[in-house]
């Protein structure tokens, strides 16, 4: 029996970059400027044997160099959007270096509106954009994965939950309107890595998110999942494949009857753990296979 | 030499209600809802020597009763503000209670959007509004400290930093143009704790900090943060006092020069440790002494 | 064009569960006890396309069930070991329902060790047991796989990196002496799921991999890596394949020269981000396939 | 009315440091070191008016020079022990600038134990160990307050609560045998600020903290925190005051009647939200005045 090396990646993490476009004289008062706020990942794969067998670094592009090349391309191309920035860092790597052959670039962005004039910020929540980018360089395979996590959303009614299973380690009663809550990460996958408006098109996909959420009149959260996914690839036809991770952030009727009260749905504690945690995929059924795009 | 007890207090921290006020039929689409979402933590204090010396509970309301208070009086009272909520708690135990001589409320609000129709909502970021009430009960002292934390702001330029002290450990270079970015916990006093427009007063306090912030041209965090506070007390009558802490979250420009390129003030590496952290009181000269409002 | 549900998966997350086995007489000093404490997810999938596409909930098992099977488990089978319990549940799942196929029970433990006497425990670390079954019930595939999170290991010398890729963005200089520093996330594949020593499994993989780190002079963390999980195949039998995701905290050199002092590798700057992020797979050549025992 | 500054403070926050102490060869197998790995926060006070006032810098140590200074004092004097560390730096910041009348230094210290040989360490756990210095410099008011947090205890019986108030709002069922189990944040003050055996005396704090911790037959949380402050002052002459903050972590006994079984205090659902906190401080009846040691 041997001991064989598997898969490996390895890569620099959460390079933080904030780049400033600016407009007018540095430090004026009128000057215009704008911001992104991103969190950078790089994984690279390759010809790793050596490193993980002699500790041979031949073929060891360093973390570090990764790190100093996301800084130099955010000055060098800026950062339109974190799809083709991500897409641009992945190609990079692979083309550049003989002995990675792919690239994986997960990027993080953080929102900030305006206060007043034209360079002054306030974050803009807790909500966090996402890009997960594969690429094996110029020609080879791509995917681009865009998404989003920690969209809190709630719905006060329009939410029941009955005719399940009845075990016996079965105590839950029927109801027929419940808080719905959940913090929401939602990945989308799209047709394909070429040129696109991703902007718009993150804008409209969270767009349908929440309003899908707060349309459907719910008999359980997967049926709500599977009507936010569905909407999102209904209306977005660059779009093939959705996965979303629902936790269902249970809020609980509090009994109020020792104390004289009624509670007509009115008091809730809201529970930290545990939680329901509603998993799901919805894809067109003419989507490419591609696994590996979400990893 | 004697062991003695010294100050103490007790009670139930972070009891999480989300309160729903209804309008409409039950479960109608059309139904219009407020949703009030806390997390509320009581201290009391009072006769406790035998409870602490002998472990005799006579003089003891239990925390699991202060957390059944905070549901049924968000039931019984509904909560307008968390200001007036924090008043009512606080009272309700000092007056009912022959053990308990002093109440410490703190309440936590999270902020929701509404989505569209009537129920559905989405979570408005990381800023939390927050309260801090003393009391002793009707007709004792009491005092009313609103504030808010994780209000994060960024000035992309109008900051600079020099003339400050060189020692023999000093090599940060003066700087004519910077990054300021914060997360601003700011706590402001009321004058008094009698019926208040808090929800007014909020909104402006919140107002003025984001405003001084973007318009003051810094030459420290220190003067951004007396410009903040003063502003807020300039502005607002029924305040006497404001307490500022305020992290530097250091953007430092990156050195591309080994790439051949210069950085313009593009590039920023946004930092986590160490931080500068300002801190910081302002108040009017004829503000009231009360150090324990605070605490 | 068809938009269909793909793959998905509920369960109740989170359950935390302290398990007591008590001897002696209740309350007595002399009582004796052993506690398990764990936090247990489940996991279930199988006939589900009803309540994702018209709310039918007839094939569901609430995730307010699973809970209770996690509780009532816990006082019927005690919870001797958590792969143990975890196969217990995950078989109880597809075995009991119909409309179950597939079980994933994940489980996290916490460890204490005795203060004095029978009944008296402090937490010992930041350290986590942790395991992950699959089942497809009784007679149907299944995994076990065990493991630990956090283990936060360091070497202050025996670390080197040099010979690597010099790239237009290299600027890291080659290094002959540095500390190697990183929090070990470990997960091992058992050949079976049969009955095991689990506890002994666990023990000596994770005395292995504490001694391949400290033994192996390190000349990259790929390497290191490799020792490790070639360390615990080589030395256990009953297992085939591990994953192990190791992120490089750096610990920078200062540089005290400006303050004319030299630096002979004593004092070190311990970042927080970027960090290098390292990730492999160390197999036996004859382990079976099984991808998904590790999702 | 006239908008003034009131009591500030600034410096730089979490300065990461690992201090490593030497013996043997570099590199060489056989080197025998010594880690310390600490958390330094350091804030000044004195003449800032001006910085908040008109933002003239003439007064103020860059908090950058601040972190220059604890990686150089590093160096130099080594860490022996937190509390000497961080006097010497208050010392010195308060002595070395005219302008910084008050100096307060906060350290925090993870431990370490050896793996094997003489250079590989393994973290030890969550607990952290702390200290509190502050100094007006040679000659001038001094105290040091040392502690830790996050000693996490647990007894599975000896705990009973009753005998409690019953107001309108109480539910709570008196009960003979629950868990009791905290996370105890400590800190207790030197009665000198000159030269003690800072470790010996830390060790026995922590010791006579889990004693009395276990051996406390406790009627309350209260109770048992004050046998444990007692015991610690009882047996440290050097010390005169500490406090304890202690959340009460609930264990709540599970109800297993629906699924036939009864449950003798075995089965426990460990739950987050909310907890107890109770907070407490116990002294020697001839224990100097001084509340700005804690600030």
């Amino acid at each position: 029996m041997g001991i064989v090396l598997g898969p490996n990646r390895y890569g620099k993490a959460e390079t933080r970059v904030v780049r400033v476009t600016r407009s007018g004289a540095p430090g004026a008062r009128d000057a215009r400027h704008r911001i992104k706020d991103v969190n950078v990942s790089v994984s690279l794969s390759g010809a790793m044997d050596d490193a993980h067998l002699t500790g041979d670094n031949a073929a060891v592009l360093p973390t570090d160099s990764q790190k100093n090349t996301v800084f130099a391309f955010a000055k060098k191309h800026g950062i339109e959007t974190i799809e083709d920035f991500g897409l641009l860092l992945a190609r990079h790597f692979v083309d550049s270096q003989p002995t990675i052959t792919h690239a994986r670039v997960e990027i993080h962005e953080y929102s900030w509106d305006r206060i007043t004039g034209g360079h002054s910020f306030v974050r803009n929540g807790g909500e966090v954009r996402t890009a997960l980018i594969h690429s094996d360089g110029d020609g080879g395979a791509e995917s681009v994965v865009s998404g989003l996590e920690d969209l809190v959303v709630l719905n006060s009614t329009g939410s029941e939950f009955h005719g399940f299973v009845q075990d016996e380690y079965t105590t839950l009663a029927p109801i027929g309107d419940r808080i719905l809550a959940t913090a929401v990460t939602a990945r989308w996958r799209h047709r394909s890595a070429g040129t696109g408006d991703w902007d718009d098109s993150h804008r409209a996909a969270r767009h349908h998110l929440l309003h899908a959420f707060a349309e459907t009149h719910s008999l359980s959260l997967q049926q709500t999942l599977f009507q936010m996914g569905r909407r999102v690839l209904a209306e977005r036809d660059e779009l093939c494949e959705i996965r979303l991770s629902m936790p269902n952030k249970h809020h609980f009727l509090v009994d109020l009857e020792p104390f004289g009260m009624d509670n007509d749905n009115e008091v809730y504690f809201a529970a930290d753990r545990p939680y329901g945690l509603i998993e799901g995929t919805v894809l067109t059924d003419d989507a490419p296979h591609a696994a590996s795009a979400w990893e």
